[in-house]
């Protein structure tokens, strides 16, 4: 159908067919993204323009050493240190930003964007912190900043939120965000290893970094969370706003009485949505919780992601797929590479549905069910104190099982496991620090979070 | 941000704040999705505009009985009988059509769009059979159509295929897209319910018709990978291209032997791509497959759907929700609505990339790995002239097990049940006719398609 559109055919046809607009890109970084991306460009440029009437001519590419050897090999001539004269060459009509941190990139983009070029980003740091300066720009220049791989990789995430989903009232999203914490937690479930040999093998494996932290403590999952907060609630939600817990000190015992009750735990990003008087609150936090087994994102294993999204009319929706990678982030770049390219083509943009700083609804303040595993003496009149702890704040239990003793536990101890009903996290707080007042109670093993189905 | 974009900053400003655009929308049909389109749109039209700047207002709402009660209620003085009217009507801006079927849907919205009108419709059959005339006129006369809602109710998986995917290399497609039968099969295998139970629960529920048809034997599946085979693959697919089979002969043994192999039974809508010398053929097919349990589809329940594409560069990703329901269904439309709306207010729309007739491979020629359960004669040499059978045909045996014979079954016979590695069905089918031609073979029991994960 597209090459009958005349919008999309103009001067620079190539051959005898319908001719083709010729796209000049410029892309800032040639590393794991960027280089991937040059050879998607050229393996997909004949079924592009069939499908467009697009075809993508690779202007320049900004590196830092243009003699460090490619693969894919990339033609010499086009190479550069210069960034900024990728960005303010007249001749090229796109930017690809892939070199990721804060500056240059922040002012690369900002330059083009002023220029009028159209910019496709897979920035998530830049984008979770100083977003909302860029997306104005953007509006006020009238061009497209796009940034699908900056959420969650390959899934469309991005796109259905400021498109399909621009009319649902979004209630809920939760999303498994970060690959390298899935892999180690489906490592430690399926396969019984422990944290410290499964963060290692991720290692070795190449998906988690020499230094973890970014990953396992859920700052990676908290940009993204941020990003796709700002666009679902149309707000602005910064990486700070975030609030984090790891996954360091999940165990095996955690594991399962996880499994014994019939979850599954996975470290989630939610960013959730409060009407009140004034508009309405957000609440973002990261942790890991106890996902019930039949919850769509507790089949989500290994290092993929998803993403789950609760809407008043459409209902529950999920997205998934792969969320880092070099091919699958420049699968997400290129199809933002094509949407910017056709938009300008037509004259058109589609403007960043975030919004004004968003109010944040502070974590104790927030709402959940939780998981306690408490070691308590085995002594007449226990159960009801530490169940009396509960009711004087306002929790309410859903469930309670006294756990067999493990192998390393003292005689005269015994496990509770409880699941209480959704309760506000300050009252989960208060009930805790009462448990560990209570002479009776010995231990508090672990406290998760729990989502059920 | 929006409210900075110039472009959609009009004439028809509602008070004091920044001036929306009005767009009037006629509908057509006001059943099971034109109802809750309706409340969705007097619901969500503050935060539309708030976030687009774009207010709609309901102008036309074409109708068969103006004086049936509806509830919630619409304006009498909005009701028409004569669809016509809506589509010719000046002062509408933009139609939806949700009355279904090929007529009268067909030529109001082709008199829709070359009035030069955006349209959005929910109609599958519509689509599937003459959708290519329809996205012919849209691109000739420069307007959206789009139709979000007819192929997996509120999933976004078309604007993903024509969007964030149009770039991808996209090979296979395998969809969940039809509640009625996911939810009767869903009941089989977690509750043992037998098909004509879980049918009639279907049926009571009013996930099912009281003529199953269109559901059971996959024929509203076939229409839906119609319409996504065509996009995915830019190419033009038609409900008639579609082999299906349904799930009216699956029987609690087909759960069990599912089951017993790791598998789980579910109706699938599967299009896949063959590049060739002149181009590429396309395989569209509906029928029940043993999907792995630890395949992502697996875990698709009830009456949810769920969609999974194979990219070369993105990988494998899902896209779950709501396939059917008003409401879902409604929330699709409004997505669409509000993209066609702002296009509009650009002076833009989006080709439909579709594209020529499709060469379609017969099924006959596809390739599948396949599970068969076959009853025999419990004597010696009958394993060894079974298997010589797949070997004649080259249909390689993955793996082979003797099950314990069945209540039903006469003494002196065994069942065995087989997995291939994948074949091509025609091998698989000559290999079917060898057996049921030996002597020790009794009856072959079930013949099904599996998907390993």
């Amino acid at each position: 159908m597209s090459s009958e559109n005349p919008a999309l055919a103009s001067e620079t046809g190539t051959g005898s067919g319908p001719k083709a607009v010729t796209v000049r890109v410029g892309i800032l970084g040639c590393g794991n993204v960027g280089a991937p991306l040059v050879e998607l460009i050229g393996q997909r440029n004949d079924a592009i323009e069939a499908a467009t009437g697009i075809r993508f001519e690779v202007a320049a590419v900004a590196v830092r050493n243009t003699s460090k050897p490619r693969e894919p090999a990339i033609d010499e001539s086009l190479l550069t240190t210069v960034a900024n004269s990728v960005v303010t060459d007249p001749s090229i009509d796109v930017v690809v930003e892939v070199i990721g941190g804060i500056e240059p990139a922040r002012s690369l983009i900002a330059e083009a964007l002023k220029g009028g070029k159209p910019v496709v980003t897979a920035n998530k740091e830049l984008l979770a912190n100083v977003g909302v300066e860029l997306y104005e720009i953007a509006d006020a220049n009238g061009v497209d900043l796009l940034f699908e791989a900056a959420a969650a990789g390959a899934i469309p995430i991005v796109r259905p939120l400021r498109e399909s989903l621009l009319g649902e009232d979004i209630q809920r999203l939760m999303g498994i965000v970060n690959g390298t914490t899935n892999y180690i937690l489906t490592r430690m479930t399926e396969d019984g290893a422990s944290y410290a040999e499964a963060l290692a093998e991720a290692q070795q494996r190449g998906y988690a970094e020499r230094d973890p932290t970014a990953d396992v403590e859920g700052y990676d999952a908290g940009a993204k969370a941020a990003i796709m907060a700002s666009i679902a609630f149309g707000t602005t939600v910064v990486a700070g706003d975030v609030y984090h817990e790891g996954i360091a000190n999940i165990t095996q015992e955690d594991i399962a009485f996880a499994k014994h009750f019939g979850y599954t735990i996975k470290l989630l990003a939610i960013a959730e949505r409060f009407a009140d008087d004034e508009g309405f609150e957000v609440g973002v936090t990261v942790y890991p919780a106890m996902v019930d087994e039949t919850h769509p994102l507790a089949s989500v294993r290994g290092s993929f992601n998803a993403v789950f999204v609760e809407g008043a009319a459409a209902g529950d929706l999920m997205f998934y797929g792969r969320g880092a990678g070099g091919y699958p982030t420049a699968s997400a770049v290129l199809g933002d590479l094509i949407d910017a390219s056709a938009n300008k083509t037509r004259g058109s943009f589609r403007p960043v549905p975030a919004g004004p700083r968003a109010r944040i609804r502070p974590v104790d303040a927030l709402g959940s069910a939780f998981y306690f595993n408490v070691e308590v003496d085995d002594t007449p009149g226990v159960l009801a104190a530490v169940s009396g702890a509960f009711g004087r704040h306002g929790v309410s239990i859903r469930s309670m099982e006294q756990q067999v003793v493990s192998e390393g536990d003292e005689l005269g101890r015994a496990r509770i496991a409880f699941i209480t009903h959704e309760a506000v996290e300050r009252d989960v707080q208060a009930t805790l620090a009462e448990l560990q007042d209570l002479d009776a109670v010995f231990r508090i093993h672990s406290v998760l979070r729990v989502i059920e189905s």
